[in-house]
């Protein structure tokens, strides 16, 4: 394929993708055929085969974009450059603001874990952990240094955190008065202030210098 | 019927919405058939329809049971006992406890909203409206009060809170080495430090005592 046709392919893939996030989300991964997807997608099922052979590797796609984003916040957290409360906050708020953009891709990935094909759900866990592990390092690297101070086990505020950042795909309305990145600073101001010593004032510090 | 009979019906419908909720949690509700149902049950098609004339029927039961917890618990907080802070403890610690309890259950909950027949889906949306406003309302009486201080919204601040609790469902494991009433108290710490004032000591003077 020269460069244009790949580039044609490629946008066309992520067309696809995104309507399959949307109607995956409304209707359910099973309740959707491929034959709706192509007719959503608006091109026949005939040329919806030549960019996916399966509704599962459309589902498959889809996990791989999430576990993608994860491994890039992994990997700020674990390149040490910010101290434990600025990655923790980072996190949060970057997975609010993707988490509101991609709502409807969130929903499938935390809803249609049970359809997954057992490769790809191996796959999941192991990235999910090491994620997770990552976070849990961060923390205990905090508390080590007397930044971060906390009275239960590090798994037990990472999934705090975690779950008050992911549940936003239940909640989050674009119409709304809160921007995705306002949303994400308030919420990593109410979880870090639970850890954090009374120097850490997060948000507030943010929001009083950007007026 | 008589008591026993009654008694004995119960039981069964009782068995039979368990079975459902693991089930349903296991395989999704669509991929879930009655007859499959009346096997993991123990019983035949026909007995199975006895207690429920369709799978709808078994779904919106699994949901009546948890808008009925949820309306216990708004109760509870609207009946004025409580100091704000002690009601939203309160509520974060029981919903935990809840939902570690009832995993499966909470699982179909969150992920199956798609499959409710509209009427359901009506009624669940008014309850959980009704639901979050009362919590909402308590973290105004609260800010009122001086009790508790938020830069945010009230419903950043509920809805950070009901994710944290009700994530649970995704990670709480029961072979773990913290027991449900311990997590509950510690994500309850970790929520309330943030909209608290310094008085507040929540689950360290909770543990403190138990000593």
């Amino acid at each position: 394929m020269d460069e244009r046709i790949a580039a044609r392919h490629e946008t066309r893939r992520r067309h696809i993708l995104n309507v399959a996030s949307r109607i995956f989300a409304e209707r359910g991964y099973r309740a959707t055929s491929m034959q709706a997807l192509a007719q959503e997608s608006g091109m026949g099922k005939a040329s919806l085969y030549h960019y996916f052979h399966s509704k599962e590797e459309v589902l498959a796609e889809l996990y791989e974009h999430v576990i993608r984003e994860n491994i890039v916040s992994a990997r700020l957290i674990a390149s040490g450059s910010l101290s434990a409360l600025e990655a923790l906050d980072r996190v949060i708020v970057d997975r609010v603001v993707y988490t509101c953009e991609n709502r409807e891709l969130l929903n499938v990935f935390f809803e249609e874990e049970a359809e997954l094909p057992d490769r790809l759900r191996g796959r999941l866990i192991v990235a999910r952990r090491e994620y997770e592990a990552t976070l849990m390092e961060a923390i205990a690297a905090g508390v080590a240094s007397g930044e971060i101070s906390i009275s239960t086990s590090p798994r037990v505020v990472v999934n705090t955190m975690l779950g008050a950042a992911n549940w936003v795909y239940k909640w989050y309305d674009p119409k709304g008065v809160l921007t995705p990145a306002e949303i994400g600073r308030d919420v990593s101001e109410l979880l870090l202030a639970g850890i954090a010593g009374p120097n850490w004032v997060g948000g507030r510090a943010r929001r009083a210098k950007a007026q």
